[in-house]
């Protein structure tokens, strides 16, 4: 497409400008003292939008607005609808950044700054991708709409309420999310398969209050002893999940997929350098990617009992809790597994203790089929733009707003990610490699071009 | 005894109001923002002994200091060491009391305060005794020494290295502490053995950092899970701990000893709604009493790792940790145990996790002859003092620094407990009952005297 590629040629350093001010407002959702910032952000996103003709709406929300555009209709031609964020991780720790987090800095091919990869600078490459059809071809070749929300990163609450009414205004064939990573460096990826997740807080409690470990200890029922007796029993000795019926309803993975994963670069040597741990346990006959991607887990994510100061208290504590939660896989339901852990725990509840179990709000995993024609699309355009073919792989967390797209508009989402896993997202020196920027671009035009191809 | 007795009638308000003095002074020893309140207590202490002129020293160590006082000398007659301290267990958690730990308040017959009866209140019963003795009778039918420390609740090691120098300036005929508690109100009691005890911090360190439990969760050894394994295999379905050797030593209860257990009243439903609860668990084979008085235990007294705010937080912890004690019994020794325990732990160490098993101070059980003259004569004193003769028992908890006296001095310590098994020493709301307060200042009264009879 030489027109296009021409316009992305000559634009290169202005693009990187304007990414720059977009990266300058510190747009932090979770802190309120950010707010005018979180807006002015919002604000020149739709400018953006503005200045190729896009239909452009800054909707209000109870929290920050949506930024919501929309090309001219193309008839007979499908619509991706883009989804990003234009709000970012709070800095902190301030001391450890190299850089100034809102002073975006290049050094060693990378841009340094809050938001870099997460997600201003993935989301920007759809937006200049977009303009450079609109500029050099003078139209799109399908319908685009973008969705850019400003609470991804405090959970997205009033944009799930907005999907649940909005769901005509957001019609579409596809989604399209740039916000994951690529597998490993000049490795580009399509992840077809997310897992979901379930967590609860379990709270045994013993005697009224904290009790003398000498004058009652032996005969009294330690509600910290008794926690971690049931725990204890949460995994096998091939570290597969105890609970009854949780692996039902999992679709094992194809030889195919094995044979993919299997064929990725990987050096266990490396991942148990990068944890810092002389060691891995996962369950058994699973390779350590497929236990990360594919695999349900049951992980204690923090325990409370008792005395936590230096030193010794000898008490008897009158209540333990533990948080853990599972990852899910696709096909697992967390209503169904949320009640398999209930009824397990009331089981096991020994005389002495009231147990209390509360699951916090879950999410199913997501799976889109990998030989379904947007990824055979997407896998094409990402060839022209990176000049590798993308890997197909899956991510072991969980990205709700997937699920959302999934039960409210019907259709499947392509996470097509430009990032790297050492980019720091949620840490200090947050990065985005400059090449991969201006690849992304690239490969969100030859994307368009893919997506028009197919049926409307 | 009539000045005696007229003495203590007259002055009991004055003795509440100076034991209030004292329980208003937050001598927190394990936490060192309270080191002037802890140092304070000991001024205090030493400025009651020499009000009735017994020559008393400070005397400094790399802690808190000791108090040291000693009556005239009175030729021919035994004396007597009385043992006691200042210090008191941090009043955490602060919310849980209905009235505040330092500021001492009577509701229902009872002191309510930090150390009431844990030990200030106890300990204080004997420096009244003494000033009743010198201000009506004008001398002490006995020579009395006080050891008063500041460092009981963290293990009291400043004391045992004073000990192990100074055998000469606290040589005595026996031991004389008030730390324990009556069988049941209106049944007073001599205790003869005591379990001993060891307590432990294990910590599991996993990856170098949280880790996001997506990303990562299904391969990674958690810390916290791979502790709760461990911790729940610590004790079988008898409720026996499994530590290898852990029972070896003990010397079993004589048929005698059962059957006086088993003659005292006991009420295993009242017991279980003192405690709130609607079970018990303790060793198969042994009755309550049995369990607390006579059988080791390992009780987890501390659980901490990862998330504990309020919601979830779905990450897999860099570390676990977990503080647990063994209550010992007599004859088992605490160095053997130590070893045996961390020889357990060391043995189940999993991959990628780097485990700490660190040993506090630790002391062993003691058993005095219930049949010994000065068992007789505290009898008869506590007979005279509280209108009832008391039981002989054993008690769960330790008062590690009698075995020291046991092995320093080569004397036997007379355990006298004023105080009752409800009274919530080391919980919120610690209180000590007034009129056994009262009761023992008297009883404490009168032990001098049946001391005094003895041979020197």
């Amino acid at each position: 497409m030489p027109p296009i590629d021409d316009y992305l040629a000559a634009n290169q350093q202005r693009f990187e400008q304007e990414l720059f001010e977009l990266l300058r407002l510190p747009s932090v959702s979770a802190d309120p003292e950010f707010a005018p910032q979180v807006r002015a952000a919002a604000e020149w996103v739709a400018a953006q939008f503005r200045s190729f003709e896009f239909a452009t709406e800054v909707i209000e929300t109870a929290g920050f607005p949506l930024v919501f555009a929309q090309s001219p209709q193309v008839e007979g031609r499908p619509t991706a609808l883009v989804y990003g964020h234009y709000d970012v991780q709070p800095p902190d720790p301030l001391e450890e950044w190299k850089s100034p987090p809102f002073e975006p800095t290049i050094r060693d091919g990378n841009i340094y700054a809050r938001g870099a990869t997460d997600d201003k600078g993935q989301m920007f490459t759809h937006i200049k991708s977009v303009e450079a059809w609109i500029k050099s071809v003078g139209e799109l070749p399908l319908n685009i709409k973008f969705l850019i929300e400003g609470e991804e990163e405090v959970g997205s609450a009033n944009l799930e309420k907005f999907l649940a009414t909005h769901a005509d205004k957001l019609a579409c064939d596809c989604v399209v999310i740039s916000d994951t990573s690529q597998y490993a460096p000049g490795v580009p990826a399509i992840t077809y398969g997310l897992r979901g997740i379930i967590a609860f807080e379990v709270t045994f409690r013993g005697p009224s209050q904290d009790l003398h470990s000498g004058s009652f200890g032996g005969a009294v029922t330690n509600p910290a002893n008794a926690l971690c007796r049931v725990m204890a029993t949460l995994h096998d000795e091939q570290h597969r999940v105890t609970i009854p019926t949780f692996y039902d309803d999992i679709v094992e993975l194809t030889q195919d997929e094995r044979a993919q994963f299997a064929a990725l670069p990987y050096d266990e040597a490396d991942f148990m350098r990068q944890l810092g741990v002389d060691g891995l346990r996962g369950e058994a006959g699973y390779s350590s990617l497929e236990q990360r991607w594919t695999r349900p887990t049951l992980d204690i994510n923090g325990l409370t009992s008792g005395y936590q100061k230096p030193g010794p208290k000898t008490i008897i504590p009158a209540w333990a809790r533990c948080k853990f939660s599972c990852r899910l896989v696709p096909n697992q339901d967390p209503a169904k597994i949320t009640a398999a852990v209930k009824s397990y725990f009331q089981s096991r509840c020994p005389a002495g203790i009231q147990m209390e179990v509360h699951a916090f709000h879950g999410a199913p995993g997501v799976l889109v089929d990998p030989a379904s024609p947007y990824i055979t699309a997407a896998a094409k355009a990402i060839e022209r733009g990176f000049g590798n073919r993308p890997v197909l792989i899956r991510e072991g967390g969980s990205i709700p707003i997937v699920t959302h797209f999934q039960q409210v508009l019907g259709v499947d989402t392509l996470l097509l990610g430009w990032g790297l896993n050492d980019d720091n997202t949620h840490s200090p020196n947050e990065k985005f490699n400059l090449a991969d920027f201006h690849r992304g671009i690239k490969a969100s035009s030859y994307l368009w071009e893919e997506l028009g191809r197919l049926e409307a």
